[in-house]
């Protein structure tokens, strides 16, 4: 997984959300969608300040390799860069697929000290939750006036999480969540989008919603961006039984798990028969995933991880791996046990600063939006 | 029409929206819906404190006859009472429907003359708009959780209204608009809806709505009420061609028409061929109204104005009407004019002091439900 903004994707995508069907425009768009991407790297490079990024995830537990290397890592990568990021905690978006959220508080806590970890700088990026922005909110009003139920049924997101959920019924805030991304998105006048493939539908979504509205309310000066994807650029890590990383299958390694619970992680993942050890994502998935590890955190390539263990085979493989991840996430997990410490900071301070920012932002763009409406009832 | 919650229904509902396959249940519905509505105005007599009501319309126009002898006296009779009132311009609803908003200040400034005219009394009853509250509306996103798209597809009533639009793509704001007239009500913690029997699937949603939460985030102490429906006394005014009064087939009379536009819209109120006035609702529909209309003005029944017109005809009847409205608008007209002068008092203001007041019940709302909820993210 890459990415997940405000997305209940987040934690429960299957990996292959577009149905056979729909393959070969997906493939044509994914193709147009690389090559902007790329493009807009280039951009990035010689002008980080021209890009807002939205992104974010739903908070449903503490964060773990997966997300680590996949999305926060980019994330980090593009902050470094000089790119403001807005980082949204999808409080509400938790509820779109079950009755409980757990512990929210606690677990906030958790992520935010997931982030502060693995390098998010507070001062540089904004970090909120949706239940504290009332403005941000009554967007989805406005434009869901702008999209039709047929539009909302046809997402295939929407379709896979609904299969994905095992019949049951589809909520009403499940299948207006495109147009409530599209809020998170066009609140902060976000430009620019990391999103795996399986969410490009979403961000089509976001940029209709921008466009209809500047058609229709500003035409003169178009108000909101069409946001750009940006495609993710990070392998996607699976968990010890070689699916995706989720925390319901219990495959994932948190990020903040100690050494030991690495090495049992390490131990428990599924390897294959043969024994010398070779990086064929195709044929020998668990296999490459190990050796993927491996390479982002040594900077080695799979092929040269693969080469230097050879025919000693898996256990010699998952020892390397072991003391890569060991090794590559001491630092963060040194900071993470700081921050979490009774004596460290309150980290939760830090959402209180992005929730303010956040609504400032919020409330700015409300009573333009309100204004271009003609909602605005003048006195006196 | 006898009401219109924060309603598309307000200006384009047609006067049966109950599907023939479904009359049975609604049938036995709607008995049990008038019995509880004489026990609620049983107790409005006794508790009248005892009782928040919330009500409104999309600001799609002036309000006409059928407003004022409809809805707008029932609240103005309720507000006597005793009973608090809040009213809802709709503004968001008005795009579920239409593209176009029109000039909403204007149209609202002309609601705000007819509310006062009328008799609506702006220290006793709360007028806000949607837009501008932004808490209430955030109660849309918990509440989206809490119904099913199956429950959203099936309301009748949106279903009649997708009829009504003569093939228009239902927009995602139609759809969930009996969830966001949950949030009107219930943000203020309304325990009394007036209705049409037409709307009594929309007051189900909200029911449903308060009672899910309930169960779920407040059981050991009920946080939301469940709102009774109170089924409107006051008969439907139809308009010249003798279908339900609505702007868009210009079959109206404005609250705030002249005496001349009086005369003249009852002059060509439609009749029938036989000369003997009577009252007979199901086979004189039209007479009906004009004897209805009279009745309303002058305290008689509409047997005694007929029997008072009996012989004389179509055209007495119209003299007659036509002097009673003028008669019994009068006070209104004036009232209304006085305060649309130029140096007249500023009825916006009124409306700044509505949303104020709305603003601060839904901000206390919203944080209790956010607090139920667990999404309250205390520092240090």
């Amino acid at each position: 997984m890459t990415l997940s903004t405000a997305a209940p994707v987040a934690a429960t995508t299957p990996a292959q959300v577009t149905r056979p069907h729909e393959a070969g425009s997906a493939v044509g768009t994914l193709d147009a969608a690389r090559a902007r991407s790329l493009a807009v790297e280039a951009r990035i490079a010689t002008d980080p300040a021209g890009f807002r990024v939205l992104t974010g995830e739903r908070p449903t537990g503490a964060l773990h390799i997966g997300h680590y290397f996949g999305t926060v890592a980019n994330r980090v990568r593009l902050q470094q860069a000089g790119v403001e990021i807005f980082l949204v905690l999808a409080d509400y978006q938790v509820i779109t697929d079950r009755d409980e959220a757990g512990d929210l508080p606690a677990t906030v806590r958790e992520i935010l000290l997931d982030y502060l970890a693995a390098g998010i700088d507070a001062d540089r990026t904004t970090v909120f939750t949706h239940s504290a922005v009332p403005a941000l909110n009554q967007l989805l009003l406005p434009f869901l006036s702008l999209v039709s139920v047929a539009e909302l049924d046809r997402n295939p997101t929407v379709k896979a999480e609904t299969a994905a959920t095992g019949g049951r019924a589809m909520s009403g805030l499940m299948l207006t969540y495109p147009v409530h991304q599209a809020a998170d998105i066009l609140f902060c006048h976000g430009n620019l989008v990391p999103v795996g493939q399986d969410q490009l539908p979403h961000l089509e979504m976001t940029r209709t919603v921008a466009r209809r509205f500047n058609q229709r309310y500003s035409a003169a000066d178009p108000y909101f961006p069409e946001p750009d994807a940006l495609l993710a650029p990070s392998p996607t890590i699976l968990g010890t039984d070689g699916t995706k990383m989720s925390k319901s299958r219990g495959n994932t390694l948190p990020l903040g798990a100690s050494e030991d619970e690495t090495a049992r992680w390490v131990k428990r993942a599924r390897t294959d028969a043969q024994r010398a050890i070779t990086y064929e994502p195709e044929t020998r998935p668990e296999v490459a995933n190990l050796l993927t590890i491996a390479s982002l955190c040594t900077g080695s390539t799979p092929e040269q991880v693969a080469d230097e263990v050879g025919g000693a085979g898996a256990g010699r493989l998952k020892a390397l791996v072991t003391e890569a991840l060991v090794e590559h996430l001491r630092p963060v997990r040194a900071r993470r046990a700081a921050l979490a410490a009774d004596d460290g900071p309150d980290v939760l301070e830090i959402l209180a600063r992005g929730n303010a920012r956040a609504n400032e932002i919020a409330d700015r763009t409300l009573a333009d939006v309100r204004e271009l409406m003609g909602m605005v009832y003048r006195h006196g």
